[in-house]
């Protein structure tokens, strides 16, 4: 296949223009004014480059998008939206194949290159979701990993031990987790049970942590022990954390220096009201923070769009970022953050790095993120998906 | 000028499809299946029609809207972001006609046909800021209301309060305060000085309360007290109001209960992660909700753009609305709530009403609300300004 020269863009983070040379779905040149070659010329001239958007945290297998409005029918309780989601799935046809497809797609077009997903697995749906989550996945120029996620608990629902197991067998990417506390009510014993299974397997662990305050933070410094124990560092992530946003600031400290020194990586949705862990104390404590949507248009809310650039203006917006240079952090979230917390190699806009990139009409990336305009090109993998 | 009759749309509210007559300005008859006579017809069919978007709390006078963008400059202090702001005022040029224009006319295109704006007034900038806003507001569809907002206090800052005389003098809408206790040190005095002119001048009261907690509660009870002795239900709206979201259940309801039964409005913008009113609680108890932005690309922040049905977005997921009923009590505060806090007249979609309306391809008004989608149809006093 022929070379692509993208020509005039700013890379994001290089301080002036730059040509890209793309060929064989790798960066191969980086640099001012490169040759063209035999090369196609893609006019990139003012559009600020970012590498592609990583969402690290979503629930592909419970959308409905694409589909009609379903007004949302849980209560305002944890159960209510519990039950809602066992009752209505299979009314709704989740997990759907076709919706899966259509939220991967629009992903896809907004410039997200690689998604992080977290399937139910549990004695009601099996590994169906898992399966359906596969099947879309296909289908779109997305990388996409799993975790195998115990939506209603580990101990306190029979069978699902047995399925986390029988996904890892089978290739999922990571093992999930649910409030060992707060739902499992046994945190020494479910996280044993995980951590166990990511060992013996080879297998990411990223477990939801909605527990707060200092339930929370006591189970964040046994994720801490154990990740260490094992040496299972770089591969552990912790999504929500709502915790880290609820103590004071010496306990952020202290705790952000374990998350570091053990390699215990953040995932953060900034949802609704909920806490969000203090993203600028966190980075410059050396912590991975990632960015991700959370639920999109399913059972458990309705809001979502899929764009990672406006979900990173969420992050900046409830942390208070003002500046560039803060509001640079979140869109490091939704890019480089998440990609560490991935686990993804090559990943970036250096020479060498695999061909997954955006372009925005935007001035700065803080301004990319503020204003999320539409992309001017979106690039997987060097094949040119929109532009 | 002929009619207009805008076909088979759904009315927010009304339950079914009806048509809508519009001539001379107004609403002349909404119905199903209205005979077409001597009417232009304009398509909008399965469109939801809402009113007019009403933008209850911005300040047009400070915008940067549609010029480069221009990093934020200011430390993480409020006394930072004054000086920031006292200090680049000259520098960008604000107020600037240009950029108030040009976000008058951004707003309009989203089906905003109501602004309240806080227009700086003190001894720096004088009336400027109100002659700008004035200047601008007479070449955009949209009707704006003044506030003579005294960012920089009252009492702590001489010369304002005869400043603030002089913009009621002239006619402009309403008289605002800051945080009296806050800010101007003396909460009796501030707000003794501002209701006398209020009073005095016929004016409406629009005061910017960020004091938070059973500081910010007391002076709510002040306000509460001082409009109903003075007889100024309708016309006080208190703006932010942090201090509702801090206390606990049985306080929230108390000052509810005091603040429907004086006519005080209150209007948020669920801005940052600052505390938001319960949204829920005071409408349950009869206190006017309306919604706005804030500062909109200005040196106080970079982010808003302008869309009421995003900003509604934003308060509904702020106020962690899920279901149609309630994410429609944002958009409620956006439309119908703003208006009541404005004084509006005639404001709605009933026979009689101001045309005065906006289309959107949602199948309910909470889908509006979560995607805010682009508008088929802008209407003001009877004009077509987009379709």
């Amino acid at each position: 296949m022929t070379d692509l020269l993208l020509r005039g863009g700013r890379p994001w983070g290089l301080g002036s223009p730059a040509d890209l040379l793309i060929g064989d779905g790798l960066i191969k040149q980086v640099g001012p004014d490169l040759p063209q070659g035999d090369a196609q010329v893609i006019d990139v001239s003012g559009q600020l480059l970012l590498p592609g958007l990583v969402e690290a945290h979503c629930h592909l297998d419970k959308t409905l998008y694409g589909g009609a409005w379903v007004p949302h029918s849980a209560d305002d309780t944890l159960a209510g939206r519990i039950g809602n989601d066992l009752g209505r799935r299979a009314e709704l046809g989740v997990p759907s194949v076709e919706r899966i497809t259509a939220l991967l797609r629009t992903m896809s077009s907004f410039g997200t290159t690689h998604v992080r997903t977290h399937t139910d697995v549990d004695p009601a749906v099996g590994l169906r979701g898992i399966e359906a989550v596969l099947s879309a996945a296909e289908t779109v120029p997305v990388e996409v990993q799993q975790v195998a996620f115990p939506q209603h608990g580990v101990l306190t629902n029979p069978g699902t031990f047995e399925l986390l197991e029988e996904a890892a067998k089978s290739g999922v990417f990571a093992i999930g987790g649910l409030d060992p506390a707060g739902i499992d009510r046994d945190p020494v014993r479910h996280l044993d049970l995980i951590f166990g299974l990511a060992g013996r397997y080879g297998t990411h662990l990223d477990l939801h942590l909605h527990d707060g305050g200092s339930l929370g933070a006591w189970e964040l410094e046994l994720i801490i022990e154990r990740t260490a124990a094992l040496g299972l560092g770089g591969r552990v992530t912790v999504s929500h954390a709502y915790a880290l946003g609820q103590i004071d600031e010496a306990q952020q400290d202290r705790l952000a220096q374990g998350l570091a020194a053990a390699g215990v990586a953040l995932a953060t949705a900034a949802v609704y009201s909920f806490p969000v862990p203090p993203v600028k104390r966190m980075r410059a404590a050396g912590v991975t923070v990632a960015c991700g949507h959370d639920g999109i248009r399913d059972l458990w809310g309705p809001y979502g769009s899929g764009d990672m650039l406006e979900r990173a203006m969420h992050l900046a917006y409830r942390s208070t970022f003002r500046r560039d240079e803060d509001i640079e952090l979140a869109l490091e979230a939704a890019t480089y953050g998440g990609a560490r917390a991935l686990g993804l190699s090559g990943y970036g806009l250096a020479a060498g790095c695999a061909a997954d990139l955006v372009a925005v009409p935007s001035s700065t990336a803080a301004e990319a993120v503020v204003t999320h305009p539409s992309r001017t090109l979106v690039m997987k993998s060097g094949l040119v998906l929109h532009n």
